[in-house]
């Protein structure tokens, strides 16, 4: 119902509300390669072994090419496949825009009232709407490997500064060690830039940087504890209901401007998009004029 | 002006609408570290003695641990700096939703009505946003690096079907001709599915795999044969006016979204955002409701 936003979908949300708030909402991001898929796997198994439930929600670009077919993650997550305790499900975004902010924030909704105790959500790829994506989560686990890219590849994608928890994976092969230097050194800049800005120093959480073989589970028990001790400082320190509020702003955004987007989208005669896109495609309209355009026939410019 | 976005933006955008839509817009993206900035470098020599006027927009997701000072782009730029038929630029988002999708299409109207017979986009990282950036181009190149990861994580990336040419990188490396072969099957099943959607099979552009080492410049007068040859189809095909009449509907709505969203967050009373999500991050509210609530403030429930 999420990924076909039908009409049922709104009255589920409603009838789902009053049921969240306790899932921990686990984002796990890195460059491709660099072991997600076997990571969320490994994370399933242990989160299992504790008992947890465990959603996964697995966030791909849409790509018309793949289609999801040539994906290996659900092939990869098949022995958790007759676990009761786990729902995985791989969501593509449509190419509409916002997409992923707007879909992602809905399913989360949903595996949170279904009674997860935690969800991990596994973005591809590190740009920004993944950013944005992983934004979302309470705890952010950002995955490097030895080789994949160094500290300042990972900082010049600016996913270093969105991690919780900083993860080398494949940290049997060379070059680990000077990945984990690597990254000590950025977390020390981050820190220095923390304190910079006078908070409260106590309770301050510091990226821990946890090594993981994660094909061969190794290290996995220590990333759980981090996700476990972050979940406890999101707690103790009140940042776990900012988060909360700052998910369902982006949230209810999401939502209003994807309404906004299509209203804007039917809006027909001079205000319909073609005809304003071919006068400014012709260098006869200015973008912005267009746009008061679309807003003035929406009647949300103020005057109506 | 265009990354302040200030007042004078708009009437330097109104003063400018009548010199655009001369310059082709040229994507370049794939993942970190496959070359793109040397590539992007040598392709402005290539371009620069060939007597054409050169824009390079440079587009990073905002980091605040880099804030571009890590960013080698500029120096590698550097042999082009004292070039009057050059303009380089980095531009960083600033965290805002859309915000490159906002502020690349006006920097790109800057560039296009200065006179620049190509303007080189060069995006870091594959997520959606830089998807959508590069679906803004004419021609959007996708580089890929042997042992970077194949053509599967390509495919799963969703980059390959977003490209015009396809430049194999470092082609002088282990696994060159591997990556091309892999991207011939991946082309090859392309070419199937357009065919099966019955276009017009002689005007259909089949997409170029080029072999590049851009930092002996290898390559980079073929892959300037394919960009020429690119636009060419875009004349003959009267594909580049339905990209450039894409680019002005991407450009109005994202104008007009910012404005709208601008407005939802300066709602007041009950409509405060902040208020909003407080009472649905308690599950008091469902996102849906605090939508309508927004919406309705704004006067463009229909209703008003």
């Amino acid at each position: 119902m999420v990924e076909n936003d039908g009409p049922q979908l709104r009255e589920a949300v409603e009838a789902l509300a009053p049921h969240t708030g306790r899932a921990q909402i686990v984002g796990i991001t890195g460059s491709p390669g660099v072991g997600k898929s076997t990571t969320t796997s490994a994370l399933v198994g242990a989160l299992r072994a504790r008992d947890r439930r465990v959603g996964v929600l697995a966030v791909d670009p849409s790509s018309p090419f793949s289609g999801g077919a040539l994906l290996g993650d659900r092939v990869r997550m098949g022995e958790h496949a007759t676990d009761d305790g786990v729902f995985i499900r791989s969501m593509a975004t449509r190419g509409k825009l916002g997409g992923l902010a707007w879909s992602t924030p809905q399913a989360l909704r949903v595996l949170d009232a279904a009674g997860c105790d935690v969800v991990l959500v596994e973005t591809v790829g590190v740009g920004q709407s993944e950013i944005e994506v992983v934004g979302l989560a309470d705890t952010t686990l950002v995955l490097l490997a030895p080789g994949m890219g160094d500290g300042i590849q990972a900082a010049k994608a600016g996913i270093l500064e969105i991690a919780d928890v900083l993860v080398v994976n494949k940290a049997d092969r060379d070059g680990a060690a000077q990945t984990v230097r690597d990254l000590r050194y950025m977390v020390s800049l981050g820190a220095r830039t923390d304190a910079a800005d006078g908070g409260d120093v106590q309770e301050r959480w510091t990226r821990p940087i946890v090594r993981t073989v994660a094909a061969r589970a190794e290290g996995i028990d220590k990333l759980v504890e981090a996700v476990d001790a972050h979940r406890d400082w999101l707690d103790r320190s009140g940042e776990g209901a900012r988060r909360r509020t700052r998910r369902a702003e982006a949230e209810i955004q999401a939502v209003a401007l994807r309404r906004l987007q299509d209203r804007l989208g039917d809006l027909g005669g001079a205000a319909a998009l073609p005809t304003l896109a071919a006068r400014v495609g012709s260098g006869e309209l200015d973008p912005y004029a267009a746009a008061d355009a679309l807003i003035e026939a929406l009647g949300a410019d103020g005057r109506g």
